[in-house]
């Protein structure tokens, strides 16, 4: 059984043949045309796979294209209703791939569908109940019940960034003030770091990054590596809040395993055994709470195509 | 097809024959006793049990027993592994119903119990993707899906009370600091009121209540629909931090409706008419999010005992 699994993205859109066991084959991709219309795009997509699939005999072997998609969407109907940065609006995505291709579409957000990659054939994979958190630009989640997505009413659930954990906090790319996001990106992580190096002037944090405005999640941890001061409070202090986010997703869900994803999972052990120390020391204060892991994403850049072509495998 | 639903609290014990409609039959109840083994008081529960059947003659009908309880549960064996409250510790609950009754046991989360109640028989019985949150000494929650109890790997999830809000903020009972339980539970606001009281020797709570140690969630409720603004500010940080709340599980599951419960949503249309503002001006901002409404319960105290029967009509 093999499904195509596609992943769109503001600047190129990605796919590849996967099969059952998660195996991936030749990639194929295309650029992201910003203000071409969606209509465009989606046509010379279908195109594209048309030719990737007959040019790779895989006819008779596809059983359905999977879409990992920005925005909000209608799943069920195959729409992306709303994409800012793609410029998409009420794009019927399904309906014109079937246009050229017979097979069936199915379409999700696509922190969903990287989620359902790591949960499947991931760093999940051993595991039924999993919270996975994508730390980029922005915080994106995916929620794993019982080895499945969960998508919510409408398919609009796992906004996992958009959790407010602190009241009148700062503010977030959705208007609300506080959310997860605006503590535990990196985008909030280069801000802070920015702010402190501009407090102190003595830190190892200019010396690996001499242009405030080059600083990236990176400076930050591995100023803290070597260490610098201003940079480990400024880690403990991302590790208080993505840890008080974690510990959240434990009380509403009791995952067995919580895999985090995106540029700032890459700090590697640093981060992971502060935070699962973190979390260890306060987890639900109850005996038999079970206890819950941290883990790294292992997928890579992979995790949303075999994830997308994964909504056939459920 | 009837189940016998049993509500355990720390001063009774309540139960009822329930059918798969929801109707209630006569309702029995014994004292929880305080300090007395909890494999005694199961077995009085039992044997109270099997005179109710014989009695209701109901013995070919009943297909279940079903318990809520607090405290951390073993659901998929029937034991309450540690109810502070109740003092018990390993209490093999379906095991010791088992010498005296030959029906099937199910258990689950009082909080749990309530929310299926309401979810299947009361305010949310038209919907299907539901969130309730039962705002009484604590925060207690209960997350149905797809018309579904939610009860997370090895049943303990739904911990919606202890989730939070403010990092840093109020201590709470779980040990950590500024979960929504903090904020938005009757102890919170009296809590609140008690400490505003103090600052404003003229406010109408006074009036409404001239023995500080007697002010309940009512006293701030009444006060604010009379006018006074002191009790007006109070109820609105409560509802900025319920909505809040509420707005974080909004984000997260995208229920259809989220239903109130306990001693706070008796406040009535005051209360919900500001928490549904609060809610819709905020709701997630993009198009095409579906709205939520926010609901008082409705089967009362009748909740649990009816969710508990509920466990076997899913």
């Amino acid at each position: 059984m093999i499904a195509i699994g596609i992943d769109i993205g503001g600047t190129s859109i990605k796919g590849a043949a996967v099969d059952c066991n998660g195996k991936v084959y030749e990639t194929f991709s295309m650029p992201f045309i910003k203000g071409e219309p969606g209509v465009i795009t989606i046509r010379k997509l279908a195109s594209l796979v048309k030719d990737y699939i007959s040019r790779l005999n895989l006819e008779k072997e596809v059983i359905g294209i999977g879409i990992g998609s920005p925005g909000t969407l209608n799943v069920a109907e195959g729409v992306v209703e709303y994409a800012n940065n793609l410029g998409w609006d009420q794009l019927r995505v399904a309906d014109i791939i079937h246009e050229t291709l017979p097979y069936p579409v199915r379409l999700t957000n696509d922190a969903n569908a990287a989620a359902l990659g790591e949960a499947k054939y991931g760093a999940g994979k051993e595991y039924s109940n999993i919270i996975m958190l994508t730390l980029g630009t922005g915080v994106g989640g995916g929620i794993i019940i019982d080895g499945k997505l969960y998508e919510g009413n409408l398919g609009k659930a796992g906004e996992l960034g958009h959790v407010v954990v602190q009241v009148d906090g700062e503010p977030c790319t959705c208007g609300r003030n506080g959310c997860l996001e605006a503590y535990a990106s990196a985008t909030a992580l280069i801000r802070e770091t920015k702010q402190a190096m501009l407090k102190n002037k003595e830190s190892l944090l200019w010396k690996r990054c001499p242009n405030i405005d080059d600083v990236g999640a990176k400076t930050t941890f591995e100023a803290a590596k070597e260490g610098d001061k201003v940079a480990i409070e400024l880690i403990d202090n991302y590790v208080k809040y993505l840890g008080e986010g974690i510990l959240n997703y434990c009380n509403i869900f009791r995952p067995e395993v919580v895999v985090l994803s995106g540029g700032v999972a890459n700090a590697g052990d640093y981060l992971f055994n502060k935070l699962n120390t973190y979390v260890r020391e306060r987890n639900y204060g109850y005996k038999e709470t079970p206890e819950v892991k941290i883990l790294p994403a292992k997928l890579g850049y992979d995790s949303g195509k075999i994830g997308a072509a994964a909504l056939f495998f459920a």
